[in-house]
């Protein structure tokens, strides 16, 4: 009967979309800053590098000096001294003169360019250059990487090995992220244990307080899971209770009406509100999404594979906004169907797909499961939507896969 | 001159693989094991579920009693009672009757189908079910799943957070995985300062450090910063000794062919040997393979760029043989050149590259920049390969993205 009110999958993510997220910032380490997300614009204070710099191993010249230079014609330059690499260059290079240096070491006042070692014979205290240079030629200009007041690294940005190396260079030792968000999770189903147990018969062991855990923790969350509660609205209340310090509250089970009820009706019990309640999709209809105490509390079905599925198309763009992330972007890879995928119109239905390289082209192929079925995960590589208005697709039809990353 | 040993990166990977790699095994709780290196075959000792399961809310009963059945001439079956959730079913169904039950509970003895409510009219202690069922609807088997002695994950498999639920369900509240390889990585170059420095004129703050050290964090390492060593070979040495507890040892530095041989030099001189010097890649020539005190050594090129590519096409392969991981399979995703990009025949060349989809088509642009510039890593998604026989790729032509992950 709730089953009346289900919305469509888009209005369910509006829903969610709406609400208020307000990501508090901390500061870490450059050293545990990794995948974390950036809290302010990254500005370089400095252009990189200070000061230009050789990119060759040789001697730096006026340009001008070597006019005409070849092989059968050199030019000769005395060469007025070295520059060693990490020193500040004190002289000014003087014309009809060149100055040694390395790669990396700093360009002194006056040279504008840079011949390699290769093109260079050395007599004595000159050198015949063999070869003509064009202007700034082996040279990395102050600020030609970086310029001073740059914005290197966006705030929103979730954090990569390499942006690391730019903190490094622009000289940022900490850096302002967001604080990770806290999730707690609760489990719930008077047939479930928990993984250390060994379930009576009748039982079953816990999977959805590790899968959504899990998926959470990959995508930047804290978790913290309060247990397995029981199919009562009590129990389930009690479980809630304890998670007044979370940002965000999800409990999974329910695949009976009645236990979807509990979850419901515990949440309204505690002073929450139901937003929804059912979305038009398959698997995962049975989903509630509310708010108790200011804060977003999903209640994910019970079926594993259910659970899994929309943790990931609708808790993760919830998580991802309370962790201030922004331009995130699916990834998705096109390819080919090798057989048919019927659909149940009026739903948006989500396909695990296993796709395989078939002579050079990304064949996709369905994994079919009865909903509780878990190990279907592992040989898939994603999935594939069909659209509310679609019957499916059919062989050899184009489809996009959003790939499990 | 050390380039006329240069090797094909071919070669060079050849080299690498063939160092032995011998992972040890550790136990981890199941709430740690996200992302780690599963050491031994998941088996499951049970069959899951357990139990045969019904998949819906409503009657299980015997598909024999109910031929026929329709809306119009439904047949009548009297309740023999209910089997609740969790519970284990201790009656046998008896002909010519039915048991309640809802999604998850167990089927009892007797029943090969479970009728949904919405086809079933209740009347008293009886129940009108109008509509057939074929033999097992609505019921999921026992081992269904999972059936007992199964191997569910295999060794040597990176860990997802599906992967977790699945350790759950089978019972593995402990997993044995690789332990993470320890490395120990040096920067060096009289012109490099810490990023806490501000770094005096001519010098510059450490890019390779950090980049190296998260890249290999990110693939699953350990890593230990051992400071930044002067341009000689006693310090440089120095700094080695203090590696010896590590797994793997990666020193960068030397942009100049003297800096260079400080790296192999010192190497040599601690009792090392070197492998390779120098490979036919652009950027990235200059690199050095080793082993020493019977563990790798990797001598990385001082510019950034050149660092972070090798690290990612020479480092990580080993990375993943020394922490167990079997079947990786590198990102790749095909694109369209939007622009001619010119190579050097003989030199296996990386282009980062930026790809953007224009009009549904996966659009790749190079991003093409000097060597010492890191700012460029932010707009790449990933870089493509320019073999070493060809002279690079056409306009239009297809290529394959390898995406940084």
């Amino acid at each position: 009967m709730e089953f009346l009110k289900a919305i469509s999958s888009e209005e369910a993510l509006g829903v969610i979309d709406s609400f208020a997220a307000d990501p508090v910032k901390e500061t870490v380490s450059i050293n545990d800053v990794l995948h974390r997300i950036l809290a302010e614009d990254a500005v370089s204070h400095e252009d990189i590098p200070p000061f230009p710099r050789s990119l060759v191993d040789g001697f730096a010249l006026k340009v001008k000096d070597i006019q005409g230079a070849k092989e059968t014609s050199p030019v000769f330059l005395y060469i007025q001294g070295e520059i060693k690499i990490g020193e500040a260059a004190s002289v000014e290079l003087e014309d009809g003169k060149c100055i040694y240096l390395t790669t990396g070491a700093m360009i002194p006042e006056g040279a504008d360019g840079v011949v390699m070692q290769e093109f260079v014979r050395t007599a004595g205290d000159a050198v015949e250059v063999t070869k003509t240079l064009h202007r700034g030629e082996n040279i990395c200009f102050q600020g030609e990487d970086i310029t001073k007041g740059k914005i290197v690294l966006q705030r929103g940005r979730k954090v990569t090995a390499f942006d690391v190396g730019l903190f490094s260079v622009i000289g940022m030792p900490d850096v302002p992220v967001y604080k990770r968000p806290v999730a707690g999770i609760i489990s719930t189903g008077d047939e479930i244990v928990s993984v250390e147990e060994a379930p009576p018969f009748g039982k079953i062991r816990d999977i959805n307080g590790h899968t959504i855990a899990n998926i959470l923790k990959d995508n930047g969350a804290s978790c913290i899971f309060f247990g397995i509660g029981k199919d009562t609205v009590d129990s389930i209340a009690g479980k809630l209770e304890l998670t007044r310090e979370c940002d965000l509250v999800i409990i999974s089970g329910g695949s009976s009406k009645g236990q979807r009820d509990y979850i419901a009706d515990a949440i309204v019990r505690l002073g929450g509100e139901i937003l929804f309640h059912g979305i038009n999709i398959k698997p995962g209809k049975p989903t509630i999404f509310g708010r108790l105490w200011g804060r977003p509390v999903f209640g994910l079905p019970g079926h594993p594979n259910s659970c899994a599925m929309v943790t990931m198309r609708f808790v993760l763009p919830l998580l991802r906004r309370l962790k201030g992330e922004e331009g995130y972007k699916e990834k998705r890879v096109p390819g080919i169907l090798s057989t048919n995928i019927p659909s149940t119109s009026g739903v948006e239905e989500y396909v695990k797909v296993a796709v395989r390289e078939v002579d050079g082209s990304p064949y996709v192929t369905p994994i079919f499961s009865k909903s509780p079925v878990i190990s279907s995960f592992v040989d898939a590589s994603g999935y594939i939507i069909v659209p509310e208005g679609k019957d499916g697709y059919e062989k050899d039809e184009k489809v996009e896969v959003c790939l499990f990353e």
